[in-house]
């Protein structure tokens, strides 16, 4: 075998507390061992950078692991296979795996689904036909169920969940009010995926135009967000409303301020009565057995040019951190992903 | 006809701020109108009285309209028909009615459900085999769904709707741990429904003992409380835990109090995410579907000796207003329901 690669690494140096800084993250470099019979060599060109991970990085209670102290970063990743002792991978094949932040793993092979580059662009398996798209369609069709008719607002409108919620939703025949932050992003929204109103959640009115934009109220909203945009959406749910909550953005990075002041609690507990409202956190994981539907779905809307997506592509796995801290605060313009090598 | 009777009512005096007071309540009484064609004329004889009563006496967004000022108390009621004009009823037949806080009134007959006295004794048309038993029966089988072997906690134990809960649930085949206040309601909610623990929420170290009682967690929490046991009960719910909320009584007379302090709404929502958590609120109107279900099994389950129910009888609509502050405080023992006339 030739000389082994050398892997770059991302590792969890020490826990954040409220906003992740470039202290919290380690880059460290190793040379890769021999792998051993039935795995398999990656070479990772791209990784995925998303909200859930800031939740990783802390040591709470949840429904995945913590990443440890020294741990390499989590997350997903489209590899090319570069050596192979796996008689199901050969060098070349193009796989999506879960490496994390870093340019070369090893892997027994079960966890890798191969993908066709001749199908999609394979930066797609970790967007809008990966976790993402698959997020949007499971949090629709399992909770949020918008009826033709319906309104639905969905926050980060043009990011890459929320364009995705909004856009399935159009397709299921909702009324669709996007959120989202500056005029940009607002413009963008609605030329590019046809929302039916966008509201810039940073404007001064922002509650009464929301209100103004919900004339019949909201029957769904699909929570990524949390925060101020949440406090806006509450007084307009209509009875029998479905909060599917996927994210809450605002909260990651939580300051202390976001716990203080008036107790909203009772509040909402009396309107969830009072509405008969559904709250209903989720992740996709939980509804695997709908992927090939969605897998079907989804490239079928993208072919009818009726689902769109956008991303936002940063080249070189030493520059992760710095986009993954940007990405908490929606510096980066539609699904954000590290380009590790070509 | 004979001389016509004077019927004595309970109207809403004022709105009240926190708990209801005797001086948002007046007694008038007037001479009953003669009825007209397809009219039946209704002597009430028995009055439930129920904490949902408390929201309908603010003028709050709801599910239902609120008792406008100088307007009867709403309430479920079982009648005896005293005249008719209407071919389906005749005097002498037992009726349930939803006639309110008053003595004597009018019905066109289309709200009303013909009772059996030789079935059942009438009055559990107001409980167990009425609205109180079919709340807990909608809200376990749509929203609970407890499996065997789950853990169920239920407040309000020994009450009119969590011991039907606790009760159900149990034959659905669930772990129940009911909360109660009181050393006195704890036992009996112990040794009468056959609870596999009863914790008593007025204990210094209640939240303790609740964790130890719950070994393994807690997989559905049916809400009818609020307050202080929501607390204690959040920290335990499992992953994919379900909450039918079905009433907050803790928070009808809010007190400022309450929404004092930390703000628990980002932990709860950060909760409901992590711990993909549903919190749904619901009235048993919606399932109105499942009550011919509901009527058939549960009187299968009471001659079975497996759903037990305790009634808490007061004398005299004059009473009411007193035994429903009482209710609001938990000073009854059972389903509170008020004598008007034999």
């Amino acid at each position: 075998m030739a000389t082994q690669p050398v892997t770059t690494r991302i590792v969890l140096a020490s826990r954040p507390t409220g906003k992740p800084v470039a202290a919290n993250f380690r880059l460290e470099q190793e040379t890769v061992r021999d792998i051993g019979e039935g795995e398999v060599l990656l070479q990772i060109l791209y990784l995925s950078l998303d909200p859930y991970m800031r939740g990783r990085m802390d040591d709470a209670k949840s429904y995945a692991k913590s990443v440890e102290i020294d741990g390499v970063m989590e997350g997903g990743t489209v590899a090319r296979v570069v050596g192979s002792r796996n008689a199901a991978f050969k060098p070349g094949d193009i796989v999506l795996s879960h490496s994390g932040w870093q340019s070369y793993a090893i892997s027994d092979g079960s966890a890798l689904r191969k993908l066709d580059p001749d199908a999609a662009p394979i930066t797609t398996a970790l967007g809008i036909l990966g976790m993402t798209g698959f997020t949007a369609y499971a949090g629709l069709r399992n909770i949020g169920k918008p009826k033709a008719g319906e309104t639905l607002v969905v926050a980060a409108a043009s990011g890459a969940v929320g364009s995705a919620v909004g856009q399935i939703a159009r397709i299921f025949g909702a009324r669709v009010v996007g959120i989202a932050g500056g005029a940009e992003k607002c413009d963008y929204a609605s030329r590019e995926f046809g929302f039916d109103a966008v509201i810039d959640h940073r404007s001064s009115d922002f509650a009464s135009r929301l209100e103004a934009a919900c004339p019949n109220g909201i029957d769904v909203y699909f929570e990524n967000v949390g925060g101020h945009v949440w406090n806006a959406v509450f007084p307009l749910l209509n009875d029998f409303a479905r909060v599917p909550v996927c994210g809450l953005i605002a909260h990651y990075n939580e300051e202390p301020s976001i716990s203080e002041g008036h107790n909203q609690l009772p509040t909402v507990m009396r309107g969830i009565l009072r509405r008969s409202l559904t709250i209903r956190g989720f992740i996709q994981r939980e509804f695997v057995d709908q992927r090939p539907d969605f897998y079907r779905e989804a490239a079928q809307w993208i072919a009818e040019g009726r689902l769109k997506y956008r991303e936002d592509i940063v080249d070189g796995l030493e520059n992760a951190p710095e986009a993954f801290m940007g990405l908490l605060e929606g510096k980066n313009f539609g699904k954000l992903i590290v380009r590790i090598a070509q």
